[in-house]
């Protein structure tokens, strides 16, 4: 473990386990302040970020949790990474910080370099990006272009816009403002917005009491597990979600633009679909001139053990649009068409086009991933942990079902009998020292960061054993 | 001057006046390079960040403009500005770029102090705020809370939801996705997503071939300039609009939750209307139990010579929420009834719920305006440029139409006779160096920095006639 031990290179002074003291006061006391002026309801603990280090949260309390969370799959290398604290220290950054550009009008002589960084790691058959602030804004700009460029095919690529267009979309009213769809997947998870909302299927918590586009649905294959078992029934599955989404495109009676869908669907319970099945997808979006949209907001930058989740359906052609944020701590789309670029100036964009602090810091992470083998990394303590995990299944198979995310290095679920007691189970891991989080009504979700080790795991494994055990 | 020029306080190093060399072969190869993976469309010129200084941007080739645009209004105490440097330095601000967290669920020991500072600059009768990305962001958060809050009213604030809308909401249908309304006016600009691109109604570009809301739009008041001389049509234009509004919420099909507004439209052509206007939209909202939104995101942070620009109308009650973003550098949305509050949590949520690094710099950028009084001096140096502006119109009235933002400190517009002598009119302004901004169709809007003084002023007044008297 030694030479390969990228968090002991990082963090010197990482913790060896947690530390669990029996209070809450101080982070009660800070909620509760906070709770005057912010919605604090969704409150686990305050933290001290000041006092975390590599995997181990700390909070106000001074309990130090394991976190196989993350910040919600967010933190891509540890908390308080002293490569990006050097990042974050430097000229570049500082600038970036006080003289935010509008950077589609005034962008800075380092912007090239800055997203020629950020394109080092784009999934393959990618090398063009446009640059967003969140998850939802990512998937909802990645939409903007598919329109456009749906509309554009169709009234050829330079053509003007035509007098009637121009007067009807100041009214909110066809032909200016066409009635058009984004097909998305039951279960999946697009941001909280109202396009990107339209499309997310998974709680209704996400998205009661707003307004929606009429978008459809189709179904996600629901797979029997062990895969290997049930081959035969899993490719009907497969056929069967493809056949929806062909039905859909086909005979909805709102043209469907794109098609969105994560390469796994995360929030909505780590629901896996095979290469074919993806492959499927693509096929069917280039019969009906739609495009496909890869959702790689919470799958991408490593977390799967590759770069970006959906390169290993290895689809021909690469998806169209590409969307990230969370481990890359920026956000925006990929794509390689460059007919993707708008047919116009000013379509696709508005003051900050993205923020250039957030786009250097994804940058640096994008070559500390490089440097250190990050994805090799991650899918070989996937790979221990799976099995370790696997073990734990056989004990106690009422607290761990469906183990999910073998071969897809951390990125691991399984599920518990009842919403209840999944609620319970992630509660009560912080009383052995872990933070962590769950997915769809009944599921458990690891999201660690890139520098989770064997020794992280180790800890984590035996925590849950002291836990399941004690039930 | 001297005593009261925080310019100088600041930016020692200042340029005493632009720097025009009559070249642009270096912005153009960089924003060529550029264009290869970015879209370049709009590049006015590619800047060099570390040689602007105060209120003068500098470019790759060795011009330096004086700056009246700001990164569209957007750039609050000048580049480069020291204080905000440190800053950017601080601990806080490192921690907050290098382990951003998930503030709705692990804030840090920080974030209550983070959001006091925010809120210490808040406009008169808000205690409370919602942090979001970008002004668009902000106005569709803030569209949120209020169909949320609409719905609530309606059902009970704490009652559960039913099963039915339970149900209805993961098919994009109603009663769980209802049909709810914001109501916008004609030339308001709200953002360009797609709920927030379905209230903005300044330019087709902004939206066309993008799905909307079938939202309405009422008419904002075109009023008769000078405005003493037509004080009576005035006051009919506003009665007339009003009478709109009221009838679009009595008898639009689909109920409207909130009436969105901006003190002054600013992309669509710096357009003001009076207090009573706004007051008079106050009570048609109270009346019918719809929200009233404010849209300061241009207007905000003391560029009108008070801090939002809405206190003037000294609103009763004041407006139930005010969205920010642009010169605050962080967006989101100030309110003061705890009811706007989602009923229940996780409802107004997202995986970062904001970025505390530009939370911080908004603290910042408070505490600076007020400890040197920047409002006020926006307020004087705005009297001093309106009147020089006015002796200009005289001089060249075809090109100073409808000199607008008198009493309104720098945030002054005025038209010229078409489209073609605007555009041609802002980009010869570089050649007396001065980077200069458009809104509307035909209007020059003056959006310069709050430490923007009288010097600065002279020489904008100097540059404009230079140009014009060589026309």
């Amino acid at each position: 473990m030694s030479s390969k031990s990228v968090s002991s290179l990082y963090f010197p002074e990482e913790p060896k386990e947690p530390v669990v003291v029996d209070s809450h006061a101080k982070s009660k006391e800070i909620a509760d302040r906070l709770g005057k002026v912010f919605d604090n309801r969704g409150v686990y603990f305050v933290a001290d970020y000041e006092k975390s280090v590599g995997n181990y949260i700390a909070d106000v309390d001074g309990n130090v949790y394991l976190d196989v969370y993350a910040q919600i799959a967010s933190i891509p290398l540890g908390y308080n990474n002293p490569a990006l604290i050097e990042t974050a220290k430097s000229d570049k950054m500082i600038r970036a910080i006080v003289d935010r550009p509008a950077i589609g009008n005034f962008p800075g002589k380092d912007t090239d370099e800055i997203v020629s960084e950020i394109l080092k790691v784009a999934p393959k058959g990618q090398d063009k990006v446009w640059s967003g602030l969140s998850g939802a804004d990512a998937n909802e700009l990645a939409f903007k272009a598919a329109f456009f460029y749906y509309q554009a095919k169709k009234r050829g690529y330079t053509t003007q816009f035509s007098e009637e267009e121009m007067k009807s979309v100041m009214q909110n009213e066809a032909p200016g403002s066409p009635e058009l769809a984004i097909l998305s997947f039951e279960r999946g998870f697009h941001g909280r917005l109202f396009a990107s909302g339209s499309t997310t299927c998974s709680k209704p918590i996400h998205k009661l009491d707003m307004p929606s586009f009429k978008w459809p649905k189709a179904q996600f294959p629901s797979y029997k597990y062990p895969l290997d078992k049930y081959a035969e029934e899993n490719k009907k599955e497969d056929e069967r979600c493809l056949k929806i989404v062909d039905d859909i495109i086909q005979n909805n009676k709102i043209p469907v633009a794109a098609v969105l869908v994560e390469p796994i669907q995360s929030e909505g319970g780590d629901n896996h679909a095979s290469a074919e099945f993806f492959q499927g997808l693509r096929d069917i979006t280039l019969k009906h001139g739609s495009l496909l949209i890869m959702d790689e907001v919470q799958t991408g930058v490593g977390a799967t053990g590759v770069m970006w989740a959906h390169e290993r359906f290895n689809l021909q052609p690469p998806p169209d649009l590409v969307t990230f944020s969370k481990k890359f701590q920026s956000a925006g789309y990929f794509f390689h068409d460059p007919e993707i670029i708008p047919n116009f100036a000013y379509r696709q964009f508005n003051t900050w086009c993205g923020d250039p602090a957030r786009m250097i810091l994804a940058g640096a992470i994008g070559q500390e991933i490089l440097k250190h083998d990050l994805v090799k990394r991650a899918a070989e303590v996937g790979d221990y942990l799976f099995k370790k995990l696997e073990q734990l299944q056989e004990k106690y198979p009422k607290y761990i079902k469906d183990l999910r995310g073998k071969d897809r290095a951390t990125f691991i679920a399984w599920s518990l009998e009842s919403g209840e007691a999944r609620n319970k189970f992630l509660s009560d891991m912080k009383t052995v020292g872990v933070n962590i989080g769950g997915c769809a009504e009944d599921s458990v979700r690891l999201r660690p960061t890139l520098v989770f080790e064997e020794q992280h795991a180790d800890i984590l494994v035996s925590a849950i054993d002291k836990l399941l055990g004690s039930y």
